[in-house]
């Protein structure tokens, strides 16, 4: 069972297409690689409904104390001057197994931080850092230099608007860890809502000042499962203790794997309308190809048009497909001028920023002297157990009790594309209370967006890829601003009338 | 009749949402304008097809001896060094009105120019200055500093690829007059046609060492019209003296205005699938409205779908939807460093540069002090006579007759997009030769590219807008540099078989 899911599947649809697109990124590499294996045959992978997991108990909360102060990080290598506190370390989430979670914590950057709220960030993959994403290339306090050893401020950091909390999840992603190494290979959603749940649970025993704080969870991509998975697990169990252990307000998913059927027709569509493949090659998918759940074989006309798709597609990002890509991994001896846009090597600065023995210390990270370097996404993880072919279900139970519910989408990102969130939002047949219309923030129109009734909003980041923070840092902190307020986005047509 | 268009015209079909477009681009402006006359009832615009002009004849042709020298331009004011030649003045194009041309011409940055083709380059509009976009925005050597006094080379000039001529044209465009103020108001595509033939057959005899030389016209949006009117003309006058008056090569346009059906609904479908209109108001398009030629009325349902658009497109820059819009047109007391974007606010440098009475006097430009400041696009000239509804039946005449057609576009220009280009491409029903694929240039992807049987190049910039070279300099040089030496844009995976 340690073979990786590329040799374990012996029909490997889309791996034409899937295998081939720009190596930069390896976030690309690990949602291709789930999708790879849950459109095969006998891939073992459990796509039924997500449930809440049963054994989480009392046993699950460990003593904390003392160990908040041992996780403060006085100064990262190369760090700027900050005015807010960042604490970093291990939270164990299953004792017997010595299975850890590392998470990367930056209070609000204001003078008082007590008012505002504490905000989750979970990157997807699955198996992607959000320490590599999240914190130190999308919302996060600082950035990589271009020489891997310094770090410049992101003026739109998100901690701005809250109290921001950054966890690598699950087990062997990043500096999180296990020491039995079955647990590699028992991946999946429904163990790592668990361990996200048991690790919150801990995390505020820590840090027992946030209990009471209003709390949001927010990510990208495959955390369009994570983020939900979360949600109802920590509904279920305030309900199952009838009080809130934790005080969940709402969540907010960005380009996020949200209904497979709906994300991939809108990912072939948006090649399609993005003059990226052909019309016939896109009629031929539309005509022979089916992504209805549990489809596990296609057509040779559907695989034939895939493996065209592949080669359109291979040396452009398409997770922003007007982005430059990354030419050369190499540092540089001095920080390259910072620009507006996210250099598109910022992923090997961190790679290698991250790797520094005196980073890990100051991070209070790799405690364990892990085997393997630390990766954007995990080279550990290579089998996914269950991942349910939608998450709709849990929206509409978010939206039945009152949970604010924001979906946004960076649309220039070709690979969980705004077709797709529009399309997967479209099934679920809401009436519309806000009609589609341009949001602006600061005078500038940030996307464009539509409130349905039952209160989900959706909105797009005019622009943006799918690592919209990257991209979009102003607009980015405006919307998670107007998210974790509650204020609606609002449109010039409104500022008009 | 000096009454300009918006009122002539009673039943402003789209005026809600083609007056709102964002101001900032005078461009933007001028193609509306002429949308708006010809779906107007009465709009008098004849829509028949292009017929070449019958009254060039001999008288036509002035002496030129001794102009070429007098038109050298030594050195324009802030220019940097360079090591080619420009030209700058006066083409006489009817002696009787004292209507006269003002043409930039730029020599090809090479040792030896002799062996590089003669390309002339024309803007849209319909009124807008190639001196303004192409040559001070979009291909030409310089650029105008944030100072509006100074200059900064473009590196990616089309200069190194051909000997540049950017004209402005017609009469009331920029530099270019009429002493007869009739001129203006009775403009049209078979006067501007008839007019660019008489200048070129002058300015040959002005620069009759290029009289032999490889020729080709290229422009972009409304000049979809300007170049094939002209190059009709040119094989007409060609064949009708029986011998090669002109030695016209090929064609290339790009953004152009090509089929009004197609192009029409193309912008809106690209509206839809890049999220900037909703669905619903996309279907209330579709359903209720008809561009079809001739009609000249539409349903209120169409019209309340068109303020509905409008209002989502107020504030952001429908010609490269992706770009920041200009917010304050003021000039720096420095240049400001460059940057590999343009400026959003150059066209205000521009203008303020080309106001200039140094700038004007070392261009040999405004010589009979118009009374009106040199505009991007014209304020004079606001009635449009003629506008045939298609130009395809000219592409169909020029693959017969063996000349190089290809056209292009920019893929975030949402004005003349790349679905409205293949639609009215696919309206041709022309046999593939070269299925789409990736193009690349210096090993990045440019754009995507299909060759047609008969030999039409159809080539996409990805992530450029409306002004492709302004947005993508160095793919636009790629492709310029494919189309004037004859090969064909080549991609990955022919590269890699």
């Amino acid at each position: 069972m340690k073979t990786t899911l590329c040799v374990l599947y012996i029909f490997l649809l889309f791996s034409s297409f899937l295998c081939q697109t720009h190596a930069g990124n390896k976030q690309t590499q690990a949602l291709n690689h789930l999708y790879r294996a849950k459109w095969s045959l006998n891939s073992a992978i459990d796509t039924s409904h997500f449930e809440p997991p049963q054994h989480v108990n009392n046993a699950s909360i460990l003593l904390q104390e003392g160990l908040k102060e041992n996780d403060k990080i006085h100064k990262l290598p190369g760090q700027p001057y900050v005015r807010f506190d960042q604490y970093g370390g291990y939270v164990t989430v299953n004792e017997s197994a010595g299975r850890a979670f590392y998470y990367y914590f930056v209070e609000a950057d204001q003078t008082s931080n007590e008012s505002l709220p504490l905000l989750l960030w979970l990157n997807g993959g699955p198996g992607c850092s959000s320490l590599a994403y999240g914190a130190m290339q999308e919302l996060g306090p600082f950035r990589v230099n271009s020489d891997g050893k310094t770090l410049y401020r992101n003026d739109f950091s998100w901690n701005h608007a809250a109290n921001v909390l950054f966890l690598e999840s699950p087990a062997g992603v990043g500096f999180s860890y296990s020491n039995s190494s079955s647990d590699y290979i028992n991946c999946g959603d429904e163990s790592t809502a668990a361990d996200n749940y048991v690790f919150l649970l801990n995390w505020l025993e820590r840090f027992p000042e946030y209990k009471e704080r209003e709390f949001y969870i927010s990510g990208e991509s495959y955390a369009g499962h994570y983020v939900p998975q979360l949600a109802h697990t920590i509904l279920y169990y305030n309900k199952m203790a009838n009080k809130t252990l934790i005080n969940l307000k709402g969540i907010l998913i960005g380009n996020a794997v949200i209904n497979d059927e709906t994300d991939t027709i809108g990912m072939y569509d948006y090649f399609g309308s993005h003059a990226i493949v052909s019309d016939e090659i896109l009629d031929q998918i539309r005509i022979y190809c089916d992504f209805s759940p549990n489809t596990t074989k296609q057509s040779d006309k559907c695989l034939e048009a895939n493996a065209e798709v592949g080669q359109n597609i291979v040396n452009i990002d398409i997770y922003n497909i007007y982005a430059p890509v990354c030419s050369k991994q190499i540092l540089t001896s001095k920080p390259k001028p910072m620009s507006r846009a996210i250099d598109p090597c910022s992923e090997h600065y961190t790679y290698v920023y991250m790797n520094r023995q005196d980073v890990q210390e100051a991070l209070h990270a790799n405690v364990t002297k892990l085997d393997h370097d630390w990766e954007p996404c995990s080279d550990v993880i290579n089998i996914w157990k269950d991942s349910p072919s939608t998450i709709i279900p849990l929206l509409r139970e978010f939206m039945k009790d009152n949970l604010r519910v924001w979906i946004y989408s960076g649309d220039t990102d070709a690979r969980v594309p705004v077709t797709s969130t529009k399309y997967s939002i479209n099934s679920m047949s809401l009436p519309i209370k806000t009609p589609w219309h341009p949001w602006l923030y600061q005078g500038k129109v940030g996307g464009f967006a539509q409130v349905y009734e039952g209160d989900l909003t959706f909105a797009t980041v005019l622009g943006a890829g799918h690592q919209v923070p990257s991209y979009k840092p102003k607009t980015a902190l405006g919307l998670v601003t107007h998210f974790l307020t509650g204020k609606p986005l609002n449109g010039s047509r409104y500022r008009l009338s």
